[in-house]
């Protein structure tokens, strides 16, 4: 293929390490001049590429371009905007043909989870459904970790770090003033519908009594006796009891624990404030005093704390990504292959999108132990080298400095569209 | 004084930097062993004297008590027990006096906030009270930063910094979103009396438009029309709004907001958190799609993200409370004297107990921008220093290694008490 630009978006939830996938492809595109001209970056995802908002990445310095290495969230912007099938809505994706065509734009990455796998897959069509020729690979991230394919996906081993650290730190204050105060904590994380944020938070037991005393997990069905029963009995054997609960947590039918009752525009249900739901279960049948915390968005920006070999993925996926592309591959997405557990070996792999899309890895029965409240050996070890390594961010007065870019639009060539 | 033993105990709730404290008094009494015996640490704070449950830190190594200096909350146990005057308590300080004098305790480090200092002193009575001859010192410790005479309270510099770290975090994913999704972002931190914490929050925004956009402070009644039209105001402006809101923000009248009854869509009493209320009024009223988190224990037990200040200042104070005893003061605490702003220097010095017990250091107005939605630049020249500096803990698998530590027990040599 002769020289082309460039067209990247970031979509969906963002992580503490999209921004690397960012780096990862604007850096190795620009190795690349000779094959990729400029890399537009949609503004706020695929929603940039329809109203043609294309922030020129070539206005950015190199130093700004190194700097989201290390910038939580996403520095083009997100969205939440699925598109439907090309027979479904083919004037947006005829419109898509027209702002690539005006901007000689023939490379499509696309950065994010299950669904947007699904729109670079789509994306991916068009090259002979509607005659366009574009290169499209997909870019991993999601904190959920339910992308197949995929050893796990950029964006879960910081949020899986943060949520060990936490529930380690949080369970050293508890402990400590459990004898005349709070006995029991609970803390919500993410994962709608799979529990391996939760799971995760049970690496920060490295020895018998360690927090987290019960995990609550999508996978299991809440069984409020069966729970009660175990956190009584580890309250009277450690004086209190450490509780980390996912977000999708729910009974046997399938009904979340706490059902906020709204839904976001993928129709998913929107969900927050299990723990205080937990907390007061506790309360009222056995009395404890609890604190409880929502980690929420803290849990998926902490660029802080981020897992260093998350950064290294995030920004090798994002680097494969070109080199995939420039290889001449189509419509596949970069994955992490585990080549061993310990030492921890990994090295990238692809994957086709059509095997990608909607598709939810589920976690394995195996890293839930028996009782249902905790992972297995199985499962630490899968997830610990995911948490491994530092990368912390410079400082300036004590604050993280992340990356601030100009974000220059490039100008528009073609008429407004109503999205 | 010859030589006699030290008694050394942790009180309220516990920091990210009391260990760093509890690090300063071991070390530095572990200098002067011609004039310190041994160092007893309360297992749970008073109430280990009142149990005779002493903690014979010499059985620790030289290097698990120096990992106190980056192990967060309490690691010989903390406790919320106060103990009441004298002639209405005489019995618990015959008692205190009785596990002294059976282990020849004649140094007496309490490490703890207001009520804390308020117990330190009522112990430095016993010397003329009850004929025994005792120093007593208090240690100053609290998120909470309303000691007085102190320019500043170890603890809260870590909190301040985690809260102002999380919030430029989590408003770079809310800006990153909120074209087509979340627009306005609530966080919940601590400070039930003061908005200290809150305020530390306002260190995030370093350009104007950055986040957060709006800090709800107990110092401040809330209005919620006013309060409603700054966000709607902010959203119109940049398009989202992160609100940090402190768990002690109230009405005119004093009724925490928190407390005030709200109840969700579905007409169920909300289970608690000031955040789900604010968000859930922002919601109703402006339509916007929200997040909140409640950090809760996990802003004051974050010791991986804690302020290098904050940390020597914790360990200072211990040292200082050791030297001030060996000096021959008693009834004083060591307290944080600020020598200048810019570049920050500071020292320590000391203020009388009785100064101290039951004084509440509130916020000046001056540090409250004129429409009480955020700081000024007193307060940021205040607040900055306190944040400075990262000082990591060590890791292994991705994990932070805190202290483990024996916590032997010293043997009893009194018959029980019941507490």
């Amino acid at each position: 293929m002769a020289k082309a630009n460039a067209f990247y978006a970031q979509s969906g939830g963002v992580t503490a390490v999209i921004n690397a996938s960012a780096c990862g492809v604007i850096e190795t595109a620009r190795q690349h001049k000779d094959r990729i001209g400029k890399v537009f970056a949609g503004r706020n995802g695929i929603v940039g590429a329809l109203n043609e908002e294309l922030i020129d990445t070539g206005k950015e310095s190199a130093r700004a371009i190194a700097a989201l290495r290390y910038t939580p969230a996403g520095a083009f912007g997100s969205c939440r905007y699925k598109l439907k099938g090309i027979e479904e809505n083919r004037r947006e994706y005829e419109r898509l043909i027209d702002v690539f065509r005006a901007h000689d734009i023939r490379y499509f990455f696309y950065n994010g989870g299950g669904d947007s796998q699904d729109t670079a897959h789509k994306v991916s069509q068009l090259a002979t459904a509607m005659d366009y020729p574009i290169t499209c690979i997909g870019v991993p991230k999601t904190v959920d970790n339910d992308l197949p394919l995929t050893d796990c996906c950029p964006g879960f081993g910081s949020v899986a770090k943060y949520v060990a650290v936490s529930t380690r730190e949080a369970g050293l204050d508890v402990a400590s003033m459990c004898d005349t105060s709070t006995k029991v904590f609970v803390l919500e994380v993410m994962g709608r519908h799979a529990g391996w944020i939760a799971a995760a938070a049970g690496l920060a037991a490295e020895e018998p009594g360690d927090p987290p005393h019960v995990i609550l997990l999508p996978e299991v069905a809440f069984d409020r006796p069966r729970f009660l029963a175990k956190v009584k009995a580890t309250v009277d054997k450690l004086g209190y009891c450490v509780i980390v609960v996912s977000e999708g947590a729910q009974y046997a039918d399938g009904t979340f624990l706490a059902d906020a009752g709204g839904k976001d525009a993928f129709g998913h249900t929107q969900l927050g404030g299990v723990a205080p739901f937990i907390a007061d279960m506790v309360k009222s049948e056995l009395g404890y005093k609890y604190h409880w915390a929502v980690a929420d968005y803290l849990q998926r920006a902490a660029r802080h704390i981020a897992s260093a070999t998350d950064v290294e993925q995030a920004y090798a996926v994002g680097r494969a990504a070109v080199e995939l592309a420039l290889a001449g591959r189509n419509a596949v997405m970069p994955t992490i292959v585990r080549q061993r557990d310990q030492p921890y070996r990994w090295t990238t792999g692809e994957a086709p999108l059509k095997k990608v899309a909607n598709v939810e890895k589920k976690m394995p029965k195996r890293f839930i132990s028996k009782d249902g409240f905790g992972i297995t050996p199985s499962a630490r070890q899968y997830l610990a080298p995911l948490i491994a390594g530092e990368d912390y961010p410079p400082y300036r007065n004590g604050l993280p400095q992340y990356a601030r870019l100009k974000r220059v639009l490039a100008p528009k060539k073609l008429p407004p569209f109503e999205v």
